[in-house]
């Protein structure tokens, strides 16, 4: 069960409203690598987890996301509070007040739609989706998620840093950041502390093709590294060659019964694309008079 | 520029046609895991990738997760190619046709909606979705995204091999599964190749908090492990007391122009909530007799 | 900040897996009237509310909502936990699995996909969407959309009754939807403890319309209630009559500039629609012999 | 069936386009509390509704939401026909058409995509999405929802009057906002002519748990409210000391076949977590060397 | 303004309830190319029309497309209105009530989410999304989406019907689909009717590359047709000679300001892959001991 | 299989960076008239058809269009490399930096969340959706599908070029919009190679219905044209009398089971509206003293 504590975990002080600034924060709330996305992603992992170690971790820092969400919402909801109690009242000119949410991003839409709160929704204004939270229930799987989400997540927080000058959100987004860092520390350590946690799964993969890397893009520019070249790769560059690498036909095929096979015909023979001829066709009808060569057909059906 | 060769990089051989089954088989088509996802990945990276080495490596892997979009594509087709049939000609009996496309899955939304072919949506019929491309323009963390979508891909080609007993499919789809290790291996190389990956991005973390392990879910199953003890952890079992980290008063601030703080103190004052009545609601009036202590305040009202 | 409690807020009992009624039960972790959009819908509207009584109630609800998808998650996952095993060790013939998994519902992309885990999606596999979660930063609109949700919360979790027999997880329900009984009282009190709660928001409207009934839809069938007749309403049922209600022309205006004039008539003229003969057309082109009047035109341009 | 009549409902008499304001408008044609999500909100009740007379009510309002999508469909039109006639005909310098198109808001996605017609997205660009549309076919549910909506409707108009200053669509605008208020009242009159509507539904709810208000929130601020305290109410703030409520252990628990338990036990041996050691992981080996006390271990792998 | 009348376009006579089929059919009523995508993509087109004749034949079609939605509307909620009436009493046993609404499809979605009315969503429970409907505002455009968009309407009422046996509903969908011909017919006589619609829109086209087809495809099956030779066409065979085709180097580049080219060569710099060696990845360290040649180097990090 | 050449298709000249006009870019990067959508599109017909001429054709322009959305993804690239490297490094004053990237559409989001790369979204920052992809896997209704793409693609790229003054980017544009051109050529030639392509599919129409114009939008505008006039039409004026088209009676209706009649009955009775009196409502209770009519009744309830 959640008990929420009424103090944030870190303190925001926020120098002035500011509702454009607002907005681009909203994309660690409700965007991609926000921590409701963090939370829900540790939270759903947890509940169906067996090892009990790891559950205990994975709520722990699911419980630390949501009062990650607390801050940083609550750094939107101060930057967004003077533009909110503006629209409110409406004591303002209309065309000073327009002016005041038409300052850049989604601050009219923070401001019409969603009345200055900070909304699930990202810099772009685009809804939270559930699909952010890529938990698929292996863990040798969801910790190199995790793993990524928290590398996704501190970049983002870095580039909010760089663009804000508020002494008091730069040092809450510091915080912010610097959290990520442990988390991707901690998933690292319970990652590695599964033995065997690559492949990923159980299945080990087919040997004939684990340690093959294909070029398929040539030209000036080609380049080897250890990632396609030394002892570990079998490197295949000749790609005609090679087609297929299981050796068949390279054709895809289905035995279908004879009465799908019948209407397979006839479908084929309605619809079959006729040789002989070539004919006027509707853009032939539509082009102008200095279309060129399809054009005297055309005129014909004038 | 790309260019299509007519031969697959692996031979499709399906033994019957199985519509439900196909309806599975787009989780690795239009789905998440993917291989559109996969391509559409590597490709973003590549094609705003300032080091040349790289960008070879990820124009390499996203051609060649194309030609699994063509093979798990292809896949798909043959195995809904006698419903298609059926269904376009129109020659079966209506209640028969409509077993047959309603056997599981969203194999009547396949047939009716898509007409049998591979559609850009996951097995539950959602619509592949952009932000499934989690590309975020940094190598060091770029690169974790993708190992780890790697290994997601990897264990939903493992779960389709185990629910299939169509040799062909399982011979392509294990070829399928065993490319993603390959792959991974390969943004493995990479990301090790960059000196100095972690911390992702370029901002250091603030030391006071990068070791901090915050211990927010307590009770029966608390747990220890690397992740959070240690020499390398400092660790928080008191959570009220240090509330906030920072030492602050833990709230949450801003700093009003006055005519904002005006228009804030007359929309408190228009909304606030009025504390010594217990007013009569909505509620009260809707409940029935049987409703206990309010209703007498309600019952006045008819 | 949150803190963690590792009961649960309601034991849960599950008699025996049943992974199909695991993926109904997902329309209250990740559907719209579920209750992630519950608790963060209380959540937003506590983090910018400026009156210190109902922030304390819409903290108290969220945390509450929080623990409620604790609760539902906890019984997806032991529901699909049969599933989920044999799907990771792949010991069961393949045939046999896909049975299993293909039971109904989303059950399949629950196994693929998701692995096993409650995923924050409905019941059709739908993600989870920002836009469940309808704060406005405006408490007598806020409070209205609170009651309706608790609303709609309480009949989605009657219905998952309804189709239940597992005592355990019919127990368990039947706590979860009483708590939105409650919570929806609780609104309920908090908005009419706002005095002139209606109309919502400030602006009072314009009292030429606000008692106008608009008798739209005619017909066998037409009938009275008090939501159209009686002493308050003004209703109309001549439409045509009463074209356009302001009394003016009924038509759209707006005043361009001369050069956007010019514009717009050279725009009209180059796609005008040549009134003066009956072109023939693609659809001409295309039908066969059988489609009479018009056919004898497409036949000359062959 | 639908008719139409070529007057509006009321008259649109634009000042002079305004393209950006424009985009603004489009909140209420195609946004989550637009008309066409209120219109089908009404619509899709009537179509499954047995009460006749509340049938005819959904179809009356139905059917005027529609005509209201015209208007303000029509405003738009208006605000961006200027800006489409540049784009349209191209006759602008390039620089001078970009500045016009880039004002604010997405006015460029407006004439570039959309070509300044009315688009089916909010005023962030967000497809209109058929969630939107709340219906539960539960008429004390669908009719509180119902009530809600409006509510949402109006204080969004009532934020566009604020920052419009064209009189013509002020005026509009107003007209669009009073009829939110006439239909709310339409339908509150409709659910309290329902006897009983609380709870919604049919099953009563659980007495044990209905007047139960969970104090979860807790520390400076704590307040009482009619929401939480009186007669009608008995509140828990030992919350650690009331957990499970049903007396239970509180954990979530289900009974598994032999077979399944052995898969996860299997799986469980695999993945489970290595208690005894402090692995070494991707960070320590990414880490610089400033990366302190785990950075010995590091050192020696490379 | 719209007007409504209560008799149906077509009388729909369902013979006995069929909630399976009642999903399969939203498929026209919330899906891609249903009829809400069909009304408010002529509505939008017909707002901001400024050729006279063409909005009154758009609003014509509208309107009509509104009244089919209720036709098919009307076709779902009596196909579901059994289930509904079951699930609103709960008056069958549990395991029974399970089974009906799990019969395929979304039916269980259809009933415990949206109480068995019409929901806008299609068969496979994807909602309706505002990006069906492709308004351009481009007359030579738009009508080209309109004859598409009548097609794909076309053909998924023809494969309804070809499931359907219900005499009652078959027959109200073949009229629904013979309309979708009506007016595509309708819509090709508008397209032809504006001269020189080809190519759409105004700029003509660069005439080097507006004949010119790339066979980008080669291989066994490389084929010739009407769409790729004979005295129109100019084809590409040999691809590599050819690139780029605007005689340039086919490489991308942009002329940066010498602050941006120093921030461009430090980031370069900062995440260069280092070519000199093989480094240990974490794939190294996770993989067991059976991994293979790079496993001796990642055994010294153990 | 696909096979890569570093070359672009088309060379790619920027002459200095625009983030602004680079995000505008995106609309045909990740939009819904984008290269993305249109190459799979033509992939996914490629890929089920089984016409081996028209199959060749798909896997030509499919393969082309992602090419193009190489080049157009280059584009990008280029436009926000200056802005890239500034956020990545840091080096600028944060103001200044904040007013970079918020010079107009969503170049913010580009920065923040992307990183500067081309993104899968449209010029609004929506995500791609597999939903843009319409293939029906009907030749007759694809190709009308294909011919529609291309002319929005075409009319977008038209407005691109508008906009920008850029020569080389003008030039890049000016390329792919003709490219466009050149297809839809392409698939109206195969679209007329298939005889009796109207109506498309196999079903005929009904011959009742098929040549009736239905006038639903009446008043002064009302218009004739070859569209709706002329001998092939039967126009509908009389909207009323015709009612319903099929002799019916307009009427929906099910034969429902007896048990099903039960319940349903039930249901009504449960929530029939009662006609005999006018109700006290919340909005009663919640208008203020200037509230009128209701308010007496209102009063009493205080």
């Amino acid at each position: 069960m959640f008990i929420h504590n009424k103090k944030l975990q870190y303190t925001v002080r926020v120098n002035e409203p500011d509702p454009v600034l607002g907005t681009f924060m909203l994309e660690q709330f409700g965007g991609p690598d926000g921590e409701l996305a963090a939370a829900m992603r540790y939270f759903s992992q947890g509940l169906s987890e067996d090892d009990p170690r790891r559950k205990d971790m994975l709520m722990d820092i699911a419980t630390e996301e949501l009062s990650h969400l607390e801050v940083i919402g609550s750094i939107v909801a101060m930057l967004c509070k003077g533009a909110k109690a503006s629209m409110t009242e409406g004591t303002m000119e209309e065309a000073e007040l327009y002016r005041e949410i038409n300052g850049g991003g989604i601050s009219h839409t923070e401001s019409i739609l969603y009345g200055g709160g900070p909304a699930f929704v990202n810099s772009a204004g685009v809804p939270f989706n559930g699909h952010y939270i890529d938990t698929r229930g292996e863990p040798t799987v969801d910790l190199r998620s995790n793993i990524a989400a928290e590398a996704r997540a501190k970049i983002v927080y870095e580039r909010l840093i760089n663009i804000t000058d508020d002494p008091g959100v730069k040092d809450a987004l510091n915080f912010l950041m610097t959290r990520e860092v442990a988390h991707q520390k901690s998933f690292e350590k319970a990652l590695y502390s599964i033995e065997n946690n690559f492949p990923p799964g159980k299945l080990p993969g087919d040997d004939r093709y684990a340690s093959v890397y294909v070029n398929t893009s040539q030209g000036e520019g080609d380049a080897t590294g250890p990632w396609n070249s030394g002892p570990q790769w079998d490197r295949i560059d000749d790609l005609t060659k090679s087609l297929p690498v299981d050796g068949g036909d390279g054709v895809a095929s289905v035995q279908l019964a004879s009465d799908e096979m019948d209407d397979l015909k006839a479908a084929a023979t309605r619809t079959r694309s006729n040789s002989s001829e070539d004919p006027t066709t509707g853009a032939d009808l539509g082009a102008g008079p200095g279309a060129g060569r399809t054009k005297e057909v055309a005129a014909e059906c004038q």
